[in-house]
């Protein structure tokens, strides 16, 4: 089972921390310039990945391409949790079945969706692939937003007022709000393996948790 | 099957071209900065794709979850395809068992790898998820490379080339060379659906091709 072999790689991680650390940094003294006041501190977990998800615009959506023996496909999208700065931690995406990706998901499911901090310009020169750079894996159900519900015009706000384009997309092109309802939750943001993660922690930080960590609660070895 | 869907989507696609053009860019004659010199015409699809890898660090590598009910894993990742501007269109990583995405490449070979143009700054104002904000899914078999193998030692210095800290990584972690052993290709650069694009004719493309492109066959609509 996954979480079982992520507690073996927490404590093999954890084995390597100060190796790694080391090795790979410098060690702490080294610093490294914070780019984004916002970020919280690493060992926060859940205001930490709804900071990362909020602060991002576009990721991976992988779906299960059953035309192609099964394989995962992973395909570039666009997204939006919230208003800026008040993400709600639901990714939503506008979709077209035009694209293979919509298609597979009304087929099966079973989906997920992943960003990385990389392109935000927050991890410096730090690698893409170093897990202090970090990166989130959602896993879920993507499905359709039903679109004369409330759920889908407020989607489209919060899509809208992101990707400003979107809304003059071609009609007839048949764009529908899409969601991913959350699983599992796969954080990496520091050496140590995935941080412990559940959906309603990550999904119950609210807009006062990431406030107080932004301002207040900054990890010292990032700034 | 995903070729027939690609031919129908092209249709639709085409048939919808200019107004896509004229709602979504005010038309071509409004232009856009082309940022990076060597971005090859849109309708070069397999230089242009080897375009897109080389210039790239850092994708979502996509594999089955066998502990997550089978769900498609996308994991941030970083990869190179050759020395820079050298790349052979062959991504390489350097992965560990310590990380989920290469305990399931081993159970199931079964994967793609998905890569934006968007970080490289040559989007300009365009959105991610715009068709003309190129991105492509390589899908196909990721597979580890033989550790004593003399492509393991070329890959190596392809990777270490472009991701520098990469030697210093923790010896016991074990990283090993894996290669995506590609079948099949989904390239978005421009309007109108996927790019047509064998396998053959992406591995083929060489660097005359892709020189010869780049100093002189750029598309006017991108300059």
């Amino acid at each position: 089972m996954l979480k079982g072999e992520m507690i073996i790689s927490n404590r093999n991680y954890v084995f390597n921390l100060v190796c790694f650390v080391l090795i790979v940094s410098g060690g702490p003294a080294h610093g490294r310039r914070l780019l984004s006041k916002g970020r919280p501190a690493p060992n926060n977990a859940a205001p930490f990945a709804r900071w990362l998800v909020s602060q991002n615009s576009w990721g991976v959506l992988s779906t299960i391409a059953d035309d192609l023996g099964g394989a995962p496909f992973g395909n570039v999208v666009s997204f939006s949790d919230g208003l800026p700065d008040h993400g709600i931690g639901i990714p939503y995406f506008y979709l077209t079945t035009l694209d293979p990706t919509a298609r597979y998901a009304l087929k099966d499911h079973r989906s997920s969706f992943t960003i990385s901090e990389y392109p935000l310009g927050t991890c410096g020169q730090t690698d893409p692939e170093n897990p202090t750079c970090s990166k989130i894996t959602l896993t879920g159900k993507l499905n359709e937003v039903d679109a004369k519900s409330e759920e889908a015009a407020t989607a489209k706000k919060y899509l809208f007022t992101k990707h400003t384009e979107m809304k003059d997309w071609p009609a007839d092109h048949d764009f529908q709000v899409f969601k991913l309802d959350i699983e599992e939750i796969f954080l990496i943001n520091y050496f140590g393996g995935p941080k412990p993660l559940t959906v309603g922690q990550y999904l119950g930080a609210g807009k006062d948790d990431l406030t107080e960590i932004s301002e207040n609660k900054l990890d010292p070895t990032f700034i």
